[in-house]
């Protein structure tokens, strides 16, 4: 954990300013918007202008969230008291707006991934919550902001999805006991849920059962792996996006330690693939100029899928000769 | 919430007792094992000789829970002097062990289904707890009986499957206090994500795809339907069994609110369905003879699954034109 300020001193310092301009790092996902969406609520409630600024449209899966508070339009502020970036420490990671971010009076940096560096004027990154939602709870606690009705909801959309709802190695016994707040704050749950885990596309589920047409078991079980040409998504009338999460579904086959998905992308082959519990897929990852972490890493291999196809059956198998 | 005794003096008359067999009800889900196997454990610490008597064996997908605190064999016990039937509350839901269940000194009833009547000599019913783990939870508790390790894991195991990992609505402050409360007791949640969430059947993947080939969105997909032959098994080597659970990814495309999938089974259609947040499926069930809840009811058609197709795709259509 690295900071140079408390919770309750950066929360003074937007209660001090008129204007702060929230930055979520790009495609933003359910922790970056619902986190800024919180914040940016909060202030609004205090009498504060208050905006979020995208470089994007809101992804389709989170366009049930409020957007109203959203915005593309760079001058929206301008020179703002305080620039907040969200759930991202690094300007790669905001690069087309982190001209406007250095405007801040104050920049300020809030976020859970572990990073080795400092960022901003001031900063208060924990990689040990398991969601920058959670950050922002104890922020507006702290600062004696209420946390009720869509403060509350934004909030538990982005400690659901950084948790997998409640199941990934990241959450904690301090996760549910501020999910048991948000409940009593009368958030709407059953509407956070059909919107987040009951919202599956069509498109998405009819490419899902055609990829799946064409998954291998290799090393006795031990490895799935699955492939999508531009041909199958032609078929299904379906682009790359549809193929979200499907490396997922083959980690989670029963017995499965490493998962492998291949993607045709302007004729390179995308290869994502996932560790469940003791494996490494990193190690193959950077084998072929890729990288990412121990359980989720991914690669390009530019060659025709079918090589593409042997190359990586080839590894999942000889993963386990050592 | 009905009741004739508290958890503090029912834990009391387990404390008593040298022998105490447990009663899950049949086809014992996720919450009834759960919740037998952290009250046999927690008593089986005091010295107790504790069983949970079952009628069949343990479901594949709960194998990896520890089992040998299960039996089949009716004379484990003889004469015990507790009974206590777990996560369910009428004979006919443990119909086989019945008998056994009557030889008890003293008969005890634990339960979270919403019901009408008492049952046992001592009953604790309350249908407003998201699991029996829940109450089972508090027993322990009240009686001074540690929750942690095995005792902590069953417990999570209930809780998690009976809230659908803490989406369904029964979910609240409470169920996510408990959560907390687990994980500070040192279990190993990874381990169970990994065996409740990461642990899809090849077989079931591969039914699962087959299926989703004939899906269809009917009234402006406002509603879903698919089907399953005797022969899409047979070609994928599978059993019925292995099509849990299709009816609620129907029911999760976003937009629909109805979902029904027909199922073949010796020579007749078993038809389950589901509505989301404002359907109710009850009153087509009860149309043709079958029945259930508003959100998840069923019924059986004796014609050929062409024609049960036909009725079906009527029946969600007609749903809403009045």
């Amino acid at each position: 954990m690295i900071k140079n300020a408390s919770l309750a001193e950066i929360g003074r310092m937007m209660l001090d300013a008129d204007t702060i301009l929230l930055f979520p790092h790009v495609s933003p996902d359910g922790d970056a918007l619902g986190s800024c969406a919180a914040l940016c609520r909060a202030l609004r409630r205090e009498g504060k202008t208050s905006w979020i600024l995208l470089d994007e449209p809101v992804p389709e899966y989170l366009s049930f969230m409020d957007t109203e508070y959203c915005t593309e339009d760079m001058d929206i502020i301008e020179a703002p008291d305080v620039c907040v970036c969200v759930d991202c420490s690094e300007e790669s990671r905001f690069a087309k707006r982190a001209g406007k971010f250095s405007e801040g009076r104050i920049r300020i940096c809030l976020d859970h991934h572990a990073t080795s560096g400092s960022f901003g004027d001031y900063y208060y990154i924990d990689g040990g919550e398991a969601a920058t939602a959670q950050i922002i709870f104890k922020l507006l606690r702290e600062t004696g902001l209420p946390v009720d009705g869509d403060v509350a909801e934004s909030i538990y959309v982005g400690m659901s999805t950084d948790t997998g709802s409640f199941q990934y190695s990241n959450t904690t016994a301090e996760t549910h006991r501020i999910a048991a707040e948000l409940f009593e704050s009368g958030m709407d749950h059953n509407r956070l849920i059909v919107a987040l885990y009951q919202s599956t596309g069509y498109r998405r589920l009819r490419m899902e059962s055609e990829i799946l047409r064409n998954m291998e078991l290799l090393a006795d079980g031990k490895a799935a792996m699955a492939y999508v040409t531009q041909e199958i998504l032609d078929e299904e009338n379906a682009v790359l996006d549809d193929c979200e999460g499907v490396v997922d579904i083959l980690r989670n086959i029963r017995g499965v330690e490493l998962a492998a998905f291949l993607k045709e992308k302007n004729g390179e082959i995308k290869v994502s693939m996932r560790a469940k519990s003791y494996g490494n897929v990193d190690g193959i990852a950077v084998k072929y100029g890729g990288g990412g972490h121990v359980k989720a890493a991914g690669c390009t291999l530019v060659m025709p899928m079918e090589e593409a196809v042997d190359v990586m059956r080839r590894e999942l198998c000889d993963y386990w000769e050592n």
